[in-house]
């Protein structure tokens, strides 16, 4: 099998790494700038101890020995059977590395971006080899969040898609296909939704930051670490999905249209929610609770690893 | 202590009887309908040998011991502390067993009811005992997933509210307060937000009904299994909430005015999705769906009990 390369190795870059590498596959980095390289793989190496620890890495010293540094892009790329970019979030930053990527790619190799809102077709349009480039976007970490959005430009081979989806899924990961581009891609149209209505009634004052957090974390959320939202309501009906679409659809459609106005968050609002969320966690322990997100992320991971066997 | 009544022992009633009982509160049952107790008795006692094979209870039988049926209204509240009301969901029926309730009530007696859209206003305005009502509503089952929306009348004394709210965490519910009516709460508000733009992404195509419900399964559950909206983005950018609002607030909005046009599901849309739903569970397995469902939150549940140790 030949080899991934890893385009950019910040935070996103090196989590990509872990996936590949654990799964099996033999992994290159290449950074732009001197020395990041050799600081991703020591930070990889701390990231495969703690997933040792947690029983998510089996051989975490033979996993971390498939992972090398290339010494310039061509390096990286020449043999690759997939690139995943991970630079800077910035249009111009992306057109850049693109034309970059374009000029030494072989025809064996296919690109995914790791992009979260930016189309590919905003920097691959111009390049020879855009039908073998489409967006990859994780949900961070991906060794620990398995979904990934392939969404393609307009000019992406549809067998570019189907070759990523099969290394995604052959990786671990959980690919979801979307037919054309949008606007936050799926992840986050759904997150935004939901985060709008939930800063809306928090700005109404219908309820504190802390309770409406609770709605989630001690209700809706449960279901949904492993039913999605059309599974969900398909078991809420005697009847299934259309039955329950039927009893409930109106009600959802009223509570839509109560929200016609849509204006950003106000700065009054921003820093009401800030200090309500500062009186339950301060600054200075943000970092930490980070970790703990990731401690707990790992112990889910495993909880349900063991429970769909 | 005094005793907790159940007014009404269907599906919703028995999952109340056991939160309560499985705490150390002596229940009492009463059902308009004749044999319904008993029957709701025999359920609840498979209820408690699932919970205690899944380490969810602890002394099952006693549990079960702590439940009886009372033969009418009067003497189901007399002396109960709280009386949790979870008759069929139509207005006139609320309005009937309310006002059945304000004719035995005692001073000491709370009620709670379990209407998940209907608000208090609309059946307790009429009553005597209207200041001690307010709307509990759980998320099915309850002994699984311990969120409870409170949500006062425009008359409901503040300090039942308290109470009530005292009460549900004292038997390990995660009470959630609102500061006054709107349709659908907070949980039907939150989860209809992101049906509607998840129906939508079906209806345009963007992707398929299975590849949506990853996006949440694989992907946003995960974190809002422990984390809620607010925390997650909170943890999500450098300097905290209101960093990730400057950030981002711009492309939320962007999303959620997008959808500036509020219509009901189509019922060419309806059959599409019942079509994708139907070829991944046959209608003939919905019901044992529902029971995997129940055993995943009961894991679930344990996970996160010793998760948070």
């Amino acid at each position: 099998m030949s080899h991934i390369a890893i385009i950019g190795c910040g935070l996103v870059g090196r989590a990509w790494a872990i996936v590949f590498a654990r799964a099996g596959r033999e992994v290159v980095l290449w950074d732009a700038a001197a020395g990041e390289g050799e600081a991703a793989i020591a930070r990889i190496e701390r990231n495969f101890a703690d997933l040792a620890a947690a029983g998510l890495v089996a051989q975490p010293a033979e996993a971390l020995r498939r992972i090398r540094i290339a010494p310039d892009l061509a390096t990286a790329l020449a043999g690759a059977a997939y690139a995943q970019e991970s630079v800077f979030e910035e249009v111009e930053t992306k057109r850049q590395i693109f034309r970059a990527i374009d000029a030494c790619i072989g025809p064996e190799t296919a690109v995914g971006s790791s992009s979260s809102g930016i189309p590919a077709s905003a920097f691959t349009e111009e390049i020879a080899c855009r039908a073998r480039c489409l967006i990859a976007h994780p949900v961070n970490p991906p060794y620990l969040i398995p979904v990934v959005e392939l969404v393609p430009a307009p000019w992406t081979d549809r067998a570019t898609v189907q070759r990523v989806r099969a290394l995604m899924e052959s990786v671990g990961q959980a690919p979801v296909e979307l037919t054309r581009e949008i606007e936050g891609f799926i992840i986050n149209r759904l997150q935004g939704v939901l985060l709008m209505e939930a800063w809306r009634l928090a700005e109404e004052g219908y309820a504190s930051v802390a309770d409406i957090d609770r709605t989630v974390t001690d209700g809706l959320g449960l279901r949904w670490s492993f039913l999605g939202p059309f599974e969900t309501i398909d078991l809420n009906a005697p009847g299934g999905v259309a039955d329950y679409a039927r009893r409930l659809g109106a009600l959802y459609c009223r509570i839509a249209a109560s929200r016609d106005v849509h204006q950003p968050w106000g700065s009054e609002l921003i820093a009401e929610v800030e200090r309500q969320r500062r009186a339950i966690l301060p600054q200075s322990q943000l970092a930490e609770r980070g970790e703990w997100r990731d401690r707990r992320l790992m112990a889910l991971a495993v909880h349900k690893r063991d429970a769909e066997r």
